[in-house]
Order: C-alpha cells, then structure tokens, then sequence
C-alpha cells in the first residue's frame, strides 16, 4: 500500500509490505500550501507515479483533508481509536484503479472549547505499541504542539498549543526579531538562553510582559542578541509547560530531534521525565488503519 | 515653546504658549520608522518650520530619542518624576538658534529583568495632576501597554506588555489571521465576541493554548469569522490583566479612544474601576520639563 503523509509544508510517502515494512519513502517541501489550483491529484503522481501503477490502496492524513486540503475529511470526536478513526475515513475520488482514502482528522472540547487535530491521531495511533498498556500522555511539539492523553489504545482528550507558530512570527514579524541575528535560532542549541527563558516563565507578570523582556534584555545587554531567540524559545516552551494541566507519569515526546531535545531539556529542567519515542509513526498509524480495507 | 512627541509610527507637535496652552498642532504619520537615512532634521523642518523661526525652545520626547532614532537618550533609572527626567535630557545637536532636548525614557528592573519606556513618562507627567496626591496606577494600552505605578508624583515602577503588536502579528501573519475578515477588528466594537475572549483568558490552558482556540472555535462555527478578531483581542487583554499583580484601587487609562473603551470594559468586567483621562497628555508633560530650561 502506499502511505501518505501530506501537510501544510511538508509532503512525505511510503510504500509498505504487507506487514508494513516500508520499502521506500519520498519526502518533499510540496505542503498543500505550495500547491496551487488545487493541484493535488497532478504533484501526488509527479512524486509517487511508479507506485501508483503498482499499488491499490492509498491511505493520507494531515492537512491534505483540511478545508484547504484535496477534499475535507469530517473531524471524529472523542475518545476515538483505531476502530472509530477507520470508521471515519473519507474515500477520496481519484482518477486510479486503486481505492484512496483520507484520515479524518480528531476534534474534542473543553471547556466548551473545540479543539482540532489532523495527522497527529494517526502519529500516535503508529506509536501505541510504545505506550504501556496503550495508555500515556504523548506530547508532539511543533508549529502547534499538540497534548495527547491516550487510554487504552483510544486518544481520549488533547491540547492545541500555539508555540511553534507564534516563535516563527514574533521573531519574523515583530519587534523582537529586529535585534536578533538572521540565521536560524534552531542552529545554535545555546542550552544556557534557552533555560533562561524557560525559568522567566515561571515567574510572575505573564507571557505578553515576558515578550517584552527578550527586548529590553537585548537593549540592556542583559543577553547577547545572539542568544534571544533561544530566550525566546525556552520563554514560550516554558509557558507551553507551565500550562498544561496535571501532567503525572511520564511525557512520551513524538518529534523531530531539535524539537524533541528542547522539550526533553524542559520537561527535565521541571522535574518530568520525557520519553522521546521513534520519530515519524505515519506511515505505521496508517498502515494499522489499512487493515480490513 | 515647542513640543514633539516622535514615535515609531506617528509625529505629533504643538506650539506651547508660556503657560503650557496649546496654540497649534501638527499631526502626521511619520514615525520614526518611515524616516529614511536618518533625515529627522529635515523631516521636522518640513513639519513644523515656521515654529522655528519664531521659536527658541523644543523638547521632544518617544521613540526619536531611541537607538533606531535620531540620537540616543540614555534611559533615566526608576523612581522618577519631574527632576530626576529634567535633570536626564540630552541636548540634541540641531541647526538652529535655539535649544533641543530630547527626553529621556525610563528603565527599572524586576525580578532581575529590565523594563524600558519611552514617551510614555512624558505622558504620566502631563496626566500627574489628575492623580489624587500624585498617586495611582496609570495603564497607557498600546502596541506595547504599560501599566505604571505612580507615588507622590514619581514613577516607582512599571511592566510592559506586548499585547497590541501581538494582535497585530497574530492577525497579520499566523494562520489565526486567515478566517479572519480583511477589514479592520476595531471598526466594530463587537462587545460580545470580545466579552467572550475576555472569559476564556481566565480559564487554565494558557495563553498559547487559548490562541490556537481562536483558530478551532472559528473553524467549527463556535464564533462567527467576523467574530474572531474582537475575540482574539479580548483574549490578549484578558490575559494582560490577569497578569498585572495586584491592582489595587482604580486604573487611570490614557490612550485613544477604541483602546480606552476596551480597557475600561475589560477592567470594568473584572470588577476594578477605569478611570479614563484625557488623551495625549504629551504637550503637557513636555511643557512642564521645560521649566527653568
């Protein structure tokens, strides 16, 4: 079968054995928002044609079944696993002898509040069989890092976090990234900055004064301007943390490395444990999804 | 006299009779940031050149003192008030027969992190004698709000909050921006979306958390799209005044009138009093400055 990984900036694909073993992987830049026209159908064979001559089923999740995807994929609501999420699946109309079907997507509410997923329930669903009797807290940090509880085998609640995407557009947009060097912060580890602003977010006065800070720090000299977007960083990880609610037992972390490092270090540096588990558990969440099609 | 409040985005001068009336004024958007080559000199003779024939005294205060403009004013330490900001003016180097003064902004420190002002003290000085014996707490809402504890006519401390550059950032660049109707958020006041926003800040999950609820309440029909900008704004300063410490007696607000209104509704649901004063207290404050100068 083929898997496919497709979100907002990142296109991944798998062709799996039968018992899931991937034979092969293409990954690429082409996110569903550097396609334009709705051209899915014509980038998905320019990257995985060969195989769509040989395979006959095709699993996608992530973002290619959002409202600015191929085709919306209906949210499942919660507590969902792997029966609920297959039951959820969208069959997705493309011009091929094979069957083509999209992930759902996860929504749940608290407070009377929704929350969304798309891709991470398949992520997680590909890393069960790492969790203790199907049952743990996952964390996958990101653009939006997303708090997974998961309960024997079925995701039973999660929290949406804005870190990543608020770091990239402070630093990119704001007043803060004008004092801070051009080159990318993820290239520095600077472990020291990084746990600095990870102990301002304990401290009182909130995250838009704790913004604030990683200015008039720089202005005043109190951190190198190379080192902000580092205090940058581990202010908003910390405020992330600080957060969320009655984390008990370990954090399983599903992330890539510099990421996974990063909250690892602060789980740590707040007396957690942090599990960083394989990374990339697509290709297998959709192929348990495959079975029975 | 002169005075010339400079900002980042705007450039505001009156003609100051010798008991402080103002005479005339001259508003226009050319902020600091839309001066190109360091040409302040000749931007201000465009802007206010007849007064400088006539007259033979200028201060100026806000962000054309900062590094980014014309020349630097070294910040004055906390506590301030009258003399210690008069005796901290730095004589700007200018062509003409008179005499130019730039005032100098403040800085303090809190748990080890510095806080820096400029402009706005000019600001609280020309407001101080609507304070009941010089005393109270002053919150001059902005791109960058500043909440300012003021005692016996001396600014004893401070905290700055990023909350309208977020809103702007948040709106003008992250993906919460992109439900969100092209016009305006503050052409319409929308009381209830921002009421909401205002509720959900003083529930837990965090602001980075609540954030991404701006996106999923949008997406699943919870609050309408041209809901989502007063909510977000809601949301933003809901979570500033959660974390001003202790507010204790009333809150004095200065700043424009949409910005006004929101606060005082946001500190009003809160249950605190706002007390709103006049707008653009600069004149005044620059005007007191300029005693025995």
């Amino acid at each position: 079968m083929i898997a496919v990984d497709w979100g907002t900036s990142s296109f991944r694909a798998y062709r799996l054995g039968a018992d899931g073993t991937i034979l092969a992987t293409v990954a690429s830049p082409r996110g569903i928002l550097s396609v334009a026209d709705g051209r899915f159908d014509a980038v998905l064979r320019e990257e995985v044609g060969p195989w769509l001559d040989a395979e006959r089923l095709m699993l996608l999740s992530g973002m290619i079944g959002s409202r600015q995807g191929w085709r919306e994929a209906p949210y499942a609501p919660c507590p969902a696993g792997e029966p609920e999420i297959r039951a959820a699946l969208t069959r997705l109309d493309f011009d091929w002898p094979g069957q083509a079907w999209l992930a759902p997507g996860l929504t749940c509410r608290s407070n009377g509040v929704p929350d969304v997923m798309r891709g991470e329930e398949v992520q997680i669903l590909g890393a069960l069989d790492a969790l203790d009797r199907g049952t743990g807290l996952v964390c996958l940090p990101g653009t939006h890092s997303k708090w997974v509880r998961v309960e024997d085998g079925r995701i039973t609640g999660f929290q949406t976090h804005m870190t990543g995407e608020s770091f990239a557009v402070l630093r990119q947009h704001s007043i803060l990234g004008r004092l801070m060097p051009a080159a990318d912060a993820e290239s520095d580890p600077d472990d020291q900055a990084f746990a600095a602003g990870l102990a301002r977010a304990r401290t009182e006065g909130g995250l838009l004064h704790h913004l604030f800070g990683v200015r008039s720090l720089g202005l005043m000299g109190d951190v190198p301007t190379e080192s902000l977007p580092a205090y940058l960083s581990g202010l908003l990880i910390g405020h992330e943390l600080a957060a969320t609610v009655a984390i008990v037992g370990p954090v399983h972390l599903i992330g890539n490395d510099t990421l996974t490092r990063r909250y690892g270090q602060a789980l740590t540096l707040s007396g957690r444990v942090a599990l960083p588990m394989a990374p990339d558990r697509a290709a297998a969440g959709l192929h348990l999804l495959s079975r029975g099609l």
